[in-house]
């Protein structure tokens, strides 16, 4: 096969209990993992920092700064370079607000709570290639019909339950969707 | 290539900007991810399970029930199944108590307290067949120079600086090693 060729299928290969992704040319196991979002909610004086997407998927909703962790970063070298990314904003991270499973894409989710570095910076933020707009949000001001994924909806209301307070143990996914199994509504 | 001849070697692909782990023979790349270590400090009245490995690397050394979170589940269901393989034991998972970034070998590891469900169980753990031996051990009795990793011995700290109280925001990385890229002692 050849890169741009690359065409895979799910069997069960010999010696193994369940499928996986193989290649059709040449029958290398692509074995998948659970990938790592790590993400930040970034709070100033009550507000909190908003990006909307300029890329798929969900392009032009709104979401809090988050991507796929690379390999040889830490969790919290990667939220800081996500908000550097998408917001152009150096964070200061309290911890971990939240560890959510999204069982159907492969995903776990490690959400920080976060502040701005430098608030008084002009600009403390800016949108990055991958952000149309960048924006605090006050609580009522949240665009919840246009966010980018369920668990945006689910961190900020993890956000709203514990505001500045001590961080206890992370909220995990909500009840009502206890694996991550959902569809995204809307999309 | 075949399945069983594989050969990777490092390079940039083209329109990249790092190296990629490629085939040698037919230019696949393999795209790394960080790879998720779900694992539990299983506590019966103050003492702590461990296992003693079957399996390579650290055969022989003593580490907390432990694995790999497979695709599909979440990262409960994961720490759940490690212990049934590993353990032969069912928990009530508390919550998380550590998040740990192992970025030498590009890992984040998260760890839950426990409970064993069923303490009155006869038995109500048993060694799996990943591990020589599983036993409960009071703080004192822990054979801390025959740990496997060094994420046990944080996360056996974070669990005696927690105890049996209310989890607060997770214990991370110490001092220490703050990355996660001391090589491993001894082995
Ligand atoms: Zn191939
Ligand atoms: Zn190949």
């Amino acid at each position: 096969m050849s890169t741009e060729m690359a065409r895979f299928t799910r069997r069960i290969p010999a010696g193994e209990d369940r499928e996986r992704l193989t290649c059709d040319e040449c029958g290398f196991v692509a074995y998948e993992n659970p990938k790592i979002v790590v993400g930040s909610v970034v709070v100033e004086q009550g507000r909190v920092l908003l990006c909307r997407r300029a890329i798929e998927p969900r392009r032009g909703f709104w979401t809090i700064p988050a991507g796929y962790m690379e390999l040889g970063e830490t969790v919290q070298e990667g939220a800081l370079r996500e908000a550097r990314e998408e917001a152009c904003a150096a964070l200061a991270l309290d911890g971990i607000l939240a560890v959510y499973s999204i069982a159907r894409i492969g995903q776990v989710q490690v959400m920080f709570r976060a502040r701005l570095l430098h608030p008084e910076a002009e600009p403390a933020f800016a949108a990055g290639p991958e952000s149309l707009e960048v924006r605090l949000f006050g609580w009522e001001e949240i665009p919840w019909a246009e966010l980018a994924f369920p668990s945006v909806h689910w961190v900020l209301e993890a956000w709203r339950a514990v505001g500045d307070g001590p961080l206890g143990a992370p909220q995990g996914n909500p009840p009502a969707d206890r694996r991550g199994v959902q569809p995204l509504a809307g999309a």
